[in-house]
């Protein structure tokens, strides 16, 4: 690379900040600090290391660039645009307005190019922790000699808030412990936050914490296009450890008046200061985005690595024709259809707790899903999530299907949307439902993006007994429910468990929280393939008077109150209801049939917060629940306590019906 | 101590690990590892170190001990019950079980001399750095020459986990830039978590780590009782730095087949290697929980340092009045009570964005509680969480009243419980609404244990505009109001920010959240201080037909609705509702007075899920909200597009008045 050219790097460099200015100015709302203050690394790293054609922007082997510091969109946005992505200047022109392909942050399926959504701080180095380790397992089970058909970078731009955000902290050293190599994160390190200098509130030595991390690190002139590129190639060459490079940079850089300074992080700078800078810089006035001759040329992504792969795949094809199909059907998010075959069976009234009939179902389909692989936060013997007979993936076996991901749910629930959306793999991860609650950021990104995570959430009530009310969750399942594009489902017994991981492995286009008990539930005669509907009849009886509605392991107790009732006369019908998500895509007609509009008598039960049941309920039910914290005990004695007991429901019955 | 008796300190030490593998043995459930391996850390410290009278546990000027590893609950159940406090015997035996006072992980207000609740990792050693910052705040404030009446430490006990969590890491390094020296951590460092070695997934440099954060490190063997000393007297002579002391340890520390594996972490060691753990280590088979003869004498919290520290009270009050009611009316959490001298007045109809009223009002209050302490993570100018006037609280500089959290929200959520739970300080945290997800194992914690903290969560909705839907809330607000315990407030304009604000000092059994607006709002001339009962009646006319429902920035929606309708002849009642804990509080006859029984014609708005909104439109109401993330645009635009309208809601009243 020592023929360089600085000049036309300036330029490009400089077309970027342009961009990012007007971008920010026209919508009168944006971050230009920071695509300003990191258009040098960007420009070098795009033109002269990104492997990837605009032209295919899904083919598999391209290097992966994730723009952590979300709030830089622009900086995204003009690097898409001048490398050739069908992103028009038109759509850079419409920076954050309705219905444009360039949001205030980067969102993944929404604009080409956009490798996963970013903006929440901590998410993109933890995503791109995933899609490294994505790399490394698809190079293990797929490159063989002389067929490296797996082999790329993924690229980070990450900012102070990233690196101060614990996600990243979890990330960073589970990447470290797994030696991603081909990682290498550009840290801006420009020594602003929106407070002020990052004097105030972050003070520690960065690159000392990645080096106890065991990541490679570097320090460099952020606006040194050399240096960049030395920094570049030193951090490809280091193939055990994955990389960091501080790069001290000056946000809004070109500004008179306000680069170095929190004013320029997320505020437009302004006609007057904008028109200083472009006159600093040399960029011309008018016209606004202007892109000079050469620039587009001088970014523009290559195709020809991507044919010589082309080439070095067909071969593979012939040469390894079954391998290739499973990696084209692990990138094709192929699953499997011969569910019959697949799940096992259990035998009513056999009692097993929902976590043990997951662990069993998940370790039959992935006996048939190759590409399916995952891990625990350090709760692998609560969870049941290991798969029998496979090894860890570790630093130099990246061959194996399970992830120790440590004590760390948000980095687990960050990475887990890193593997999905890599490509290729099908990624779980379990914790307690109660943990849920540390890995919610990432959640909702893997909602929002429509990440196929599936999240083995185990231990999810009082049903927890002994540990109490820090390990007890009441509101969590209802507070999962609220995520949009998140299906939830809580089985209530074997048979629902193994038509709930069906379903999870069905929904492709986002993810889905399984919510599994702990304690032993009484598999039912009654559960069906049905509770793929949500919600369906488990009991019934003709011209019923009340309807009982439950999920999870209070449906056993349902059936016991409806019993009881019956004892007395009064004919209940029993509903499972696994999936609110999964019944409101029901037709109304069948949503009708479990729920009658004119049977009002209606009783819920579930061992969380009644808020939101009135929905099923209605005006004249009555939902159980818990509104309240739990407490330390056996877990028979919190629910009697807590009055969550058939009797209760039937009191309840007979003050509908009274 | 050159004359500490290792004899006694075995003793102690042993009759400790009999008590936690007896307590978990008799609740067939618990963690009796790190008991076991932390005894002799503990001994030493509670023995030699810990400043503290058992027979006053709110003596204010006490040392803190935190057990971050809040699973090893036995240890610090055995150590209030040896050193004197309130916890008999008796409550050990009954370990875990309904209605004992040694539930699976310590609760804050439930057992004695728990300064907090502890369990999900992470939190304790993150509470416990906004503990040490209390100590340095109150001493800047308070101490005088010869008057050091705030001096004490804050000691934590960790686990690998509580060091693999990404919000210790937060807490952690913001610890060490603001040098809290008087916070002393001792790292379980035993190798093994639950999934087995933490070879597996956590091979980290901690101690480097901890360096890089600015702490002073140390590592020791962790059961040489000299070594523990001495490393103690270290991290106490280093006032500067935090101090972290990695002890080298064997989980189960005795146990001849279990010590040192992941067996003994999280279950009983079962009865049989409990005998041959008993013998080993020299404890009498019989009788269980026994403690011998001179272990509570040496374990004896002794009630000298208080007697000092009263003697020097009495004088302090003497010579400082004034100071002396201060820091009384501190601990006591004395509150404001003329509040109309205090709350500014806003003019109708002038628009201002909640958040700016906010920042009115919290400053207008702060003037009049001087323990009102608070800041932001990094989102200050957005927030409007600043207090005018006064200065950042920074290593050095204890006596400001202005925290720079950074970019670290969960540590900011658990350091915010440790101001509260120290005593003595009223505090807040402010950062967008979105990122409360980012901070909710916090939240939950302060709602369970009481802790009055303020959170000031801003840009709450679709109203965030083109930053688009990694940062505008739509499942928060629902989600925030399932954690139980916890006060949402959602104001509708400045007036009814100006009430929330009282409403959050005033509740001083639990959080209060209060979420506000990025955009302007028109200051309603029918705005009152009935907004304190969480819903009220705005606007009415004689004989209404309808009832309009909206909280936050929707209410001025619903106003220009129910003029529509009356200009078409359909009187419709508007109520606000900011907050649903506080009107579910009123009376069964209030709440029917502003939402009669009879009135079912029922229409809510608010820009978020719907989800639980038929709780108060009824089954025959019509819910609008949003059930889908939002989109980048003016915000004005998304309202419009996603039809959260006037014309809407004025469609669906006719839709069910037809």
């Amino acid at each position: 690379m020592s023929d360089y050219s600085l000049e036309k790097h300036n330029l490009a460099a400089n077309t970027i900040r342009g961009l990012a200015m007007d971008g920010v100015q026209a919508a009168n709302s944006g971050h230009p600090g920071m695509p300003m203050g990191m258009a040098d690394v960007a420009t070098v790293l795009w033109s002269q290391f990104l492997k990837h054609n605009p032209a295919d922007p899904t083919w598999p082997d391209r290097d992966r660039f994730v723009l952590s510091a979300g709030h830089g969109s622009m900086l995204l946005y003009s690097l898409l645009h001048l490398s050739g992505y069908d992103l028009p200047l038109d759509e850079l022109k419409h920076f954050r307005q309705w219905g444009s392909k360039t949001p205030g942050h980067p969102e993944y399926g929404h604009t080409v190019g956009v490798e996963t959504t970013t903006g929440p701080l901590g998410q993109g180095i933890t995503v791109a922790a995933g899609m490294a380790l994505a790399e490394r397992w698809l190079a293990a089970r797929f490159n063989r000699p002389d067929f490296e058909i797996v082999d790329h970078y993924t690229y980070v731009i990450a900012s102070d808030g990233d690196l101060m955000e614990g996600i990243s902290h979890e990330s960073s050293s589970l990447a470290g412990h797994l030696g991603l190599g081909k990682l290498i994160v550009f840290y801006d390190d420009n020594e602003i936050s929106i407070d002020g200098s990052t004097d105030i509130s972050f003070t520690e030595d960065v690159m000392a914490r990645y080096a106890a991390y065991g990541w490679h690190t570097q320090s460099i002139d952020g606006h040194d296009p050399l240096a960049i590129i030395a920094a570049t190639e030193a951090a490809q060459a280091e193939t055990e450890r994955p990389s960091i490079i501080a790069c001290h940079t000056t946000i809004g850089f070109g500004s008179p008046n306000q680069a170095g300074t929190s004013g320029v992080h997320g505020s437009p700078l302004g006609e007057e200061e904008v028109r200083l800078t472009k006159l600093n810089l040399g960029i011309p006035l008018e016209p606004t985005f202007f892109v000079p001759a050469g620039v587009k040329a001088f970014m523009a992504g290559d195709s020809g690595a991507q044919e010589e792969w082309q080439a070095l795949w067909r071969e593979y094809q012939e040469a390894l024709p079954d391998l290739a199909v499973a990696f084209d059907d692990g990138l094709a998010g192929k699953i499997p259809t011969n569910w019959d075959d697949i799940l096992p069976t259990f035998e009513p009234p056999k009692k097993i707790a929902t976590r043990n009939a997951s662990g069993q179902v998940l370790n039959a389909i992935a006996r048939h899903m190759p590409n399916l692989i995952g891990g625990s936060a350090d709760l692998t013997p609560s969870n049941k999530t290991d798969l029998k007979g496979e090894e860890d993936i570790q630093k130099g076996n990246y061959d194996g299907r399970y992830i120790r991901f440590g004590v760390r749910e948000h980095a687990m629930g960050g990475m887990l949307n890193g593997l999905a959306q890599h490509g290729g793999i099908r990624p779980y991860g379990g914790t307690f439902l109660i943990f849920s609650d540390y890995m919610r950021g990432s959640i909702r990104l893997a909602a929002l993006s429509g990440a196929p995570v599936i999240y083995v959430f185990t231990h999810d009530s009082i049903g927890v007994g002994e540990d109490g009310p820090t390990h007890q969750p009441v509101e969590q399942v209802m507070s999962l429910r609220t995520i949009p594009n998140l299906t939830v489902i809580r089985p209530a017994d074997a048979t629902e468990t193994a038509v709930a991981w069906r379903c999870a492995i069905e929904n492709t286009t986002g993810p889905t929280a399984l919510i599994l008990t702990r304690q032993n539930l009484i598999t039912n005669n009654k559960s069906s393939a049905d509770a793929a509907r949500g919600g369906y009849i488990l009991h019934d009886h003709p011209n019923p008077k009340a309807i009982l509605i439950a999920s999870g392991s209070e449906v056993e107790i349902m059936e016991k109150a409806a019993a009881q009732l019956g004892f007395e006369g009064i004919l209940a019908r029993v509903v499972s209801m696994p999936s609110w998500e999964l019944f409101a895509a029901q037709s109304q007609a069948y949503r009708d049939s479990v729920l009658p509009p004119h049977l009002t008598a209606r009783v819920s039960l579930e061992a969380g917060v009644t808020l939101g049941w009135e929905r099923y309920v209605g005006s004249q039910g009555i939902a159980i629940g818990i509104d309240h914290f739990g407490a330390s005990a056996p877990y028979a004695t919190v629910y009697k306590e807590f009055g969550l007991t058939a009797e209760a429901v039937a009191a309840a019955v007979h003050l509908l019906l009274d």
